[in-house]
């Protein structure tokens, strides 16, 4: 079995593909960055490029069984500022890489959307996937139009997409500059003895997913033949003002809060339905969201 | 009130501007043909342009109180061939235009998207505006990210729009090629004294609205203060099988039929529930299908 990860150095990719060659694949790795230095690469193939270039897409797709998604150019948080530039970058690349796997034959992909993006604020919870979709970021609408773009493909027979929608994935490797959520930046700014900021007056509710459970769910999904469209979270959720009292009390540090407004972009609370891919894969989260903040403390300090 | 009509040279665009000025608006078109010789254009301000051009759009866009956008670079039948051209034409066209209104405080605008293709393949008939958006051409997809991006705008504050979700309109003015829709086609062909080709078994249903009846929703749904998404047909379905019977009845011509393989992009039934325009715009389609027809003919043999 062989898989292409595009984004493959980033805090998911890079621990999807420990899980992957774990689960015995071969991997290649496609990603704009130099490989990460705290993995280690032996025996990956890891190339650098992005969806930009059809050529460097068309040789890393030689020979592969599946493709995994995880690649974007923008967060939330910033597509807003420029629209234009995520639809260019990240639509029209992912239109590139679906061109490119037609031409060579490659039919598998799991793509990474957004499961806290893509509903906007929902009407119920725990969200399920047939919730209506009306997101109030750019990120939201581009993973919806590169969804579409999959399931039309398959409806056309030339594609068998797995979608995964996420929830808020955490654990080592996150980035603690705020840019891949809250968890992350709460325990930077605690190491650092510092305090967070908050948009919003702390009631804003997230379902946190811990990476190791993301990761497998992601090898076990794309190694079915299981096509459409799964969320992927805990099933729970944490305001968070819940969060930052659970990190005090795990790191031992005082870690004062500053409340700033509100975002607009911001959904106020979601939390996701997984009964689908509990049915569908036999998966179930397995780390509770304490243990795995302590985990990711942990490899945190010991950077 | 000034209004200004994206791609107003068209069949649905140059119906449009003349409901708009019947009902005293003053009209600005934006359109990148030449103006149709077959319509007066006294009094409307025309210009030469698309959503290329921020510098035109700024320009089109000055003392504007409401947009009416009805431009597109393709069709359903074309968009497959080429999605990344109907992405970067379309979608990022719109956006361009979307920050444009923004820049220049026009707040209302009214987007001609497609009853017949947003959906996909319904699950059931008449279709709701509520119903999954599952397209199965890259114009479906298009249209869906284009009405997320102007819901997202609303929610953030920024736009009032009214998106109008047209079935298949017919009428005066509609292309005898086939690019608009089969009514034009077969009434075209019926004038040539040749047959027809249908893709398909002639068992695809359509719901055709009549362009006078569409014009009025458009116009009478643009002044109000509604936004959100609305359907836009007649709420019946014909079979193309029952429109050739009823086409050769009503010109008297042979019209014969050659059936050819079915499209994988033509969805196989659709009909759109309208309750929801009848009830806040207190609007109803008033010309019978065979009334429609007639007068569409009498236009084509004026030509």
């Amino acid at each position: 079995m062989s898989v292409l990860v595009i984004g493959g150095n980033g805090f998911l990719g890079s621990s999807l593909v420990e899980g992957l060659r774990a689960a015995g694949a071969a991997v290649r790795v496609l990603d704009v960055s130099a490989p990460r230095a705290d993995l280690d690469w032996a025996g990956v193939d890891y190339r650098h490029g992005g969806l930009d270039d059809a050529g460097v897409l068309a040789e890393a797709l030689a020979g592969v069984d599946r493709v995994y998604h995880l690649a974007s150019t923008t967060v939330p948080g910033s597509s807003n500022r420029d629209p234009a530039y995520d639809v260019s970058s990240n639509l029209l690349g992912s239109l590139r890489l679906i061109q490119a796997m037609a031409d060579n034959g490659v039919r598998r992909i799991v793509f990474f959307s957004s499961g806290g993006t893509v509903y906007g604020n929902p009407e119920r919870l725990p969200v399920h996937e047939d919730h209506p979709l009306r997101p109030i970021s750019s990120y939201g609408v581009v993973k919806v139009a590169i969804e579409n773009y999959l399931l039309m493909y398959q409806r056309l027979g030339a594609l068998d997409p797995l979608i995964l929608r996420p929830s808020n994935p955490y654990g080592p490797r996150q980035s603690t500059s705020g840019m891949q959520g809250a968890i992350g930046a709460f325990l930077g700014k605690a190491r650092a003895g510092e305090g967070v900021s908050i948009w919003g007056d702390g009631g804003i509710v997230r379902d946190y997913l811990y990476i190791d459970d993301l990761v497998e769910l992601a090898v076990r999904a794309g190694a079915s033949d299981a096509c459409g469209i799964y969320n992927a979270g805990s099933g729970c959720g944490q305001s968070l003002n819940e969060l930052c009292a659970l990190v005090r009390e795990l790191t031992g540090r005082p870690l004062p809060v500053e409340y700033l407004p509100g975002r607009d972009f911001d959904v106020s609370e979601i939390v996701l339905d997984i009964q689908a891919a509990r049915s569908r894969f036999g998966w179930a989260p397995r780390v509770p969201l304490r243990d795995g903040i302590e985990r990711t403390w942990q490899a945190l300090q010991a950077q």
